[in-house]
């Protein structure tokens, strides 16, 4: 078999729920909230299980848990918006993404038509009327009819892989521009523009440490779960927010974590690394602090000094540009 | 009304339907190929419209064009495989969204459970049997229960605003890093690895150049028909693949360029620049390199040479360790 066949995980869904999960999680999606109006009240939930469905006529549909205490008001409300969320919005994802009551009061926005609440910042808007609710399993799809969009300026949040992230640029095709358009450019280095050079090494080290992270047998939230731990007990809630994770993806990570006896729980819910854990954080780091210097070779100090002073210039000057 | 709030296009998508999927484009998603064997045929298709459904019973779903020729074929099959896309299979993402009649031949596969083809280099893959086909406007939803699932290193291919991108970790996640790993760091330019540097002038980069881009008035997918038709006319089909662009979305802003009088089409099907077309490519690039001369204003070419020598060689090593 082709070494590149060799699946990290296989196996039935009804064996290891986790690994499921974490199969389906391979699948990148955007990240919404959901809104509706339900006589006095605001209901609002993070959902990524969204999809467009059908051009004419307008239909998207969402999936919401059986369980979810909002089902009913959603499924009487008769209406919704889909929020389609930005990549500075990662707070208000996680704060819809909980169980606090008054989730809108951080929050400006808008009455759409149907009186849902339109999230200011948001990339997207779409209004709608409940068309169909269908049976699915432990979750059911709620159909909704496009009455009015809008669209805005922005880039989208991410989730994929159990974790937040952004998108950029796709390298092939920044590749391709430097055929049509001078902003992007050959592979000379000492020719082309610097946005092209930056994007492009900026891609390979992010891919290399990648790399040198799954060596190590480490996903994304393992690693993250280890840093904060080093110095500090968090709670589950904590960790979360600390580290950009996805609630359900954490949870499986810290208990495969304390299965593994690297990590305890206390009574209080805290996080703390066991002895076995903490010998494990302290190679991680000797590791990540190797793959850096070695990366750095040979590199004069002179140059090393001009590169940061460029880069930090140029970091410095884009950022008044956005303001 | 806050400036923010101000959408780029607001409307009923019975309006103006190319406007309505540019909004449903603001959520991103991952990239499958949907495969099946339906007797001896192999049937595959590119699909954005997935989204898991249920954990337990496991289900997932997608949708097909009601018009599409595979439908019954699909239907009849009564199974199908998802592939969830790597990064690098934008190749593979548009042989099987075109429909050329061997999409099988240039693509290693293994046969799945029931016979549909599990293309190799995928992230994931998710063998299921038809579980249930559900009416959706223009299109129809199947639904699968997953059997069999497995997991492969790798990141995703994203479709995002009407183009294949990818993706990358989110800045503010990086940040907080900082205080937990020693790989990501300090505000000082001074201290700090360089590779939370390069991630963070290189995000910041992009992010003008964006603002740039949208001041002009122009969207991704118009940049680069324009960069691309500047030395030579070339096909709806061409422009495509050299601008990673999606088939809908290069279809509307082609049919758009030329109702504005900025493009048109001969009768071998390639599209040229008209004289004003040709006056707006040539103000774009002007602008483009005013944007890069301005931000490297009082560099000096000492820096310059030494930052494009270090950032050089960290892309040759980390080409080196990836491969």
């Amino acid at each position: 078999m082709n070494p590149l066949m060799t699946p990290l995980e296989a196996g039935s869904p009804a064996d290891d729920g986790r690994a499921f999960r974490r199969s389906l999680g391979q699948f990148a999606t955007g990240v919404t909230v959901i809104t509706a109006r339900h006589g006095e009240q605001w209901l609002g939930m993070t959902v990524n299980s969204f999809a467009a469905l059908s051009l004419d006529p307008p239909l998207v549909l969402w999936s919401i848990r059986r369980e979810s205490g909002a089902l009913q008001a959603f499924q009487t409300a008769g209406h919704f918006a889909v929020n389609v969320l930005a990549a500075n919005q990662v707070a208000l994802s996680n704060r819809f993404a909980s169980s606090k009551a008054d989730k809108f009061g951080a929050t400006p926005w808008t009455a759409g038509v149907h009186g849902a609440p339109l999230l200011h910042g948001a990339i997207g808007h779409l209004e709608c009327t409940l068309h169909e609710v269908v049976e699915g399993g432990d979750h059911l799809l709620l159909v909704g009819r496009v009455e009015r969009h809008a669209r805005f300026g922005g880039e989208p949040l991410l989730f994929t892989q159990g974790r937040y992230a952004v998108t950029q640029e796709h390298p092939e095709a920044l590749q391709a521009d430097a055929g049509a358009a001078p902003v992007a450019v050959a592979h000379d280095v000492s020719r082309g523009t610097i946005l092209r050079l930056l994007h492009h090494t900026s891609n390979r080290m992010s891919q290399a440490f990648l790399g040198h992270r799954l060596a190590e047998g480490l996903s994304v939230a393992q690693f993250r779960i280890y840093g904060w731990l080093r110095d500090q007990a968090h709670t589950a809630e904590d960790l979360k927010r600390l580290a950009y994770l996805g609630g359900r993806d954490a949870d499986d990570t810290l208990a495969g974590l304390c299965e593994q006896g690297q990590l305890t729980r206390d009574d209080a819910g805290c996080y703390h690394l066991t002895p076995a854990g903490r010998e494990r954080a302290q190679a991680i780091v000797r590791h990540v602090e190797a793959f850096e210097a070695e990366l750095l070779q040979e590199v004069s100090e002179a140059d090393l000094a001009a590169t940061r002073r460029v880069l930090g210039l140029l970091a410095e000057r884009t950022a008044r540009s956005v303001a």
